[in-house]
């Protein structure tokens, strides 16, 4: 079938709720490593996709997920050691008393569960969330994810803040945290005004989907401060910079030396397998798990975990995060040196694999320029996204494996379409 | 490790949301086809889960999830041949005008978002659900599934009405669909009543959780009347009884000759690999996907796709419909047998592999020996379960390639157990 017809097929049966990346999408067949094929052979740099994290299809993980595959697949109402060795792993790289673990399929039902418990134990409804956060897709969720509009809109118990910008937000000076924490803390007060008690602070640490700006270094704490204060629950959302994605840490809360209530983690975690995990502490828990039966047919299965786990060991033996950090730091340095030549480049940041670069025209959101470096870069080969409100900033977000000769294609790559644009 | 010190470590990692089966729980290691084998190398006969649909490790699954999991696993957002054969396949089972099929990963997703689209189709949100229903985890679904205990209750916009039964139901005449569909119309008005415009019917074609009862053979049709009369949309959850399970149709309300707006599946659906769908027209969609971005990151990748379509494979290349049908007769006339010589079965039913037997005592429900039958029949190898609202129903769900011989182990473990009760 040729891709056009794809294309409309696709249209008619899946409904015009799915989106095609680029304006000539791509049919990829295959993948490997920071490798992805289409199917006419030709080869795209990964530049984008974090879900793949240790690299597409990588051997150790396949295996890993055939292997049990072929053993068993049940659930968690018979025992099995895979889902206490992940749960035991996972604790072992949180803050000591985050070691309660519940496992589901995806990022949506991790954060789901997590607001659910955070309810429970606050006796709150109120939520606050960046101004265009993104956590997933069940209703609840959708009614705290602003950056995707939705028939229902918000919430009335929803209420949300500028996220914290030092480049081009509301506050940039040495007091901002306290400046955004501020509005933190007035979000929860206007809450309770209007009876909602409040109930969680759900925070992307990275604040992908609000185009990664760079928060002042003390927001986390002091956002995490005021949310206790408002008697709620901070609840880091760790689905983006989780598994080390940012090269500073394992978790992205770590970085700013924040302290969640509850974590939750989705994407990487299986490198493509659906699982999810939601991590807390016995004393926040046990309000929800007294009162409430929660079964997740899917999550915590042998197979599920013995990918999981595959993942893990990956990151670790082939010292991914320290990849992360020293290619995040090449691509920073050399993605700064193509802004000194180029004013259209505004701001270049992010921390490891993870790097943002926004794109400003006289001073305003460049967006036509964003679009068109996504297409540009794409046509010669090297796959990259957008984000943020105004849709102007680039997303660089490639498989952890990426290493320093990917960062130079790219970068020669970049350099080029820049100046030709 | 082990198993009390497997069991206090799970209860304190995991919390105590998670349950196990059995007094002495079981510790499984391997699964091949509807055996199951536990760390001692002991064998137990599946007569239990659902999920497996296909076998235990069917090695035609396996190897199907093996390939594409070497070969790539992305998401929706490039064109890949696999979402589209799935999606074509399945339209292909369902009533003409439902061909248009979203992708998620967990039945509670798939739930999640039917109801979110009736509500964007119909403008309310009032939702009517079964006494006893279950129909999945996120927390827009816990607030319609009565079945599970959760500490925010039922929402203010839902309404129960008794399942229908014409076994011990408030109805039994031959009347008895167009009441239990009167119940449905009222529970509608009530809820208009009280300011919530009615959006849904959610119903399990299978009352599964309700302890699987004999409906009258006209009740889907004249609820989904009903329905549609108070201006909202009837949603057939086929988690439980989809894919052929009663072996007298793919689908669950096929057996009715009733017609739903939205069709939802879940877990047999992957044999054990998390995927979901949930399956619609396009008229009903459409307001939905006009005004809401949905996104799902593992939901229709190449790889979940690969899997649900080498199990829709192998139900037709074994045959497995046709077998629930005879196995399931087997199994019926077997049991009823047994309950001309036992008058504490009260009640042998259901279809194909899906066989409910109620337990009574002087006419009440009899949940001691219900529990004592399900962990004597664990003691001697055969694995079942337990379900209705009042816990005195056997659940009989094997997989389906549970044949003759699998049939004959059942009945004399069972005839064995009952006599020595």
């Amino acid at each position: 079938m040729n891709r056009d017809d794809m294309i409309s097929e696709r249209e008619r049966r899946l409904g015009k709720a799915y989106r095609l990346f680029y304006e000539e999408p791509l049919e990829i067949v295959r993948g490997e490593g920071v490798w992805l094929y289409d199917a006419k052979g030709d080869r795209y740099l990964d530049c984008y996709n974090n879900v793949p994290h240790v690299g597409h299809c990588h051997p150790r993980v396949v295996s890993a997920l055939c292997e049990q595959a072929k053993t068993l697949n049940t659930h968690t109402r018979y025992l099995h050691d895979n889902v206490l060795n992940l749960s035991r792993r996972l604790s072992q790289t949180m803050p000591e008393a985050l070691d309660v673990t519940m496992f589901a399929c995806t990022g949506s039902e991790a954060n789901d569960l997590a607001l659910r418990i955070a309810r429970a134990k606050t006796g709150g409804t109120g939520i606050v969330v960046t101004e265009h956060a993104y956590h997933g897709n069940s209703r609840d969720i959708a009614a705290v994810s602003p950056a995707y509009p939705n028939f229902e809109g918000l919430g009335p118990h929803v209420r949300t803040v500028p996220a914290p910008d030092l480049f081009r937000g509301v506050y940039r000076g040495s007091d901002a945290g306290a400046g955004y924490a501020r509005l933190v803390r007035e979000a929860f007060a206007d809450l309770s005004k209007y009876g909602h008690k409040p109930a969680a602070l759900l925070i992307d640490s990275m604040l992908a989907s609000d185009g990664s700006p760079t928060p002042p270094v003390d927001f986390l704490q002091l956002a995490a401060e005021a949310t206790r204060a408002a008697g709620a629950l901070y609840v880091a959302d760790e689905v983006q910079p989780g598994f080390g994605r940012t090269g500073a840490a394992m978790w992205g809360f770590e970085r700013y030396g924040a302290r969640p209530d509850i974590v939750t983690l989705g994407k990487p975690m299986g490198n493509g397998h659906p699982i999810s995990a939601m991590i807390t502490s016995t004393e926040v828990i046990e309000p929800f798990s007294e009162n409430t039966k929660y079964f997740n047919t899917f999550g915590g299965n042998p197979v599920s975990c013995a990918v999981a786990l595959a993942v893990l060991d990956v990151l670790e033996e082939e010292q991914l995060l320290e990849n992360a950090r020293q290619v995040g730091e090449q691509l920073k340095l050399g993605l700064k040196s193509i802004q000194d030549r180029d004013d259209r480049i505004a701001d270049v940041r992010g921390s490891g694999l993870f790097i943002a670069v926004e794109l400003l025209h006289e001073g305003e959101p460049d967006v036509q320029s964003t679009v068109r470096i996504v297409e540009e870069m794409r046509r010669q080969g090297v796959l990259i996204g957008a984000a943020s409100r105004d849709g102007n900033v680039l997303k660089i977000r490639p498989p952890m494996p990426f290493n320093a000769q990917h960062a130079e294609q790219f970068l020669d790559t970049f350099a080029g379409v820049i100046q030709r644009l």
